[in-house]
């Protein structure tokens, strides 16, 4: 069994030290949001069992929930088949969205199917 | 409703012009994997309903199973709440990864609940 450092290691982060971080609820499988993670990031995750992120807009590390109270306890963390890229399986109290909603994907921004067909679109 | 130009201009491409899109099964909701998109892409996406992503490496446009047979039949597509990620929901023939597997976080990445606790850990 690897040591955390050596599960790091094998994390290919970006040019910035990042990866993103599909995060998904365990039970109902909504994919909830996306963030990034430096390797503190990922190392808190990973060792104290809730979702820390970097925040590349403010600079700096935030635990989940620690303002919001919408925390997040990790279930499970997987890489993909190039290491460069996270999917947290998660569960979430609350919203996982800063505007309140379940998800961030409930936004206006869902298409339908219709939308996607060139026929019956207006595009 | 809006044009799909309309559309995409609300999308908040990064400064090399791309969106990372989450793929997601429809039915079993199994995320497959994650790519990148352009303005071209998702323009594509959105009105072929087969799902088009930007290879970072090769500079060029690909549609998935092009190659391999292993199309994905685009069925919704939204944007999160800041409109810099996209989540397909897709119907994937075969397998996601170009590994073989269904998806691309199938790989021995996968940590367990153990793995998260540092008390039983051995970082």
């Amino acid at each position: 069994m690897s040591t955390v450092d050596e599960r790091l290691d094998g994390v290919a982060f970006n040019t910035d030290g990042l990866v993103p971080a599909i995060v998904q609820q365990h039970d109902t499988r909504d994919v909830l949001m996306m963030a990034w993670m430096n390797r503190e990031a990922l190392r808190l995750t990973l060792t104290t069992g809730r979702a820390v992120y970097w925040s590349r807009s403010r600079g700096e590390l935030w635990r989940k929930g620690d303002t919001s109270g919408h925390t997040q306890r990790v279930i499970g963390v997987r890489v993909d088949c190039d290491a460069d890229t996270v999917l947290l399986e998660v569960d979430q109290v609350g919203a996982a969205c800063h505007t309140g909603t379940r998800t961030c994907f409930d936004a206006d921004g869902e298409y339908t199917d219709r939308d996607l067909n060139p026929v019956t679109g207006d595009a």
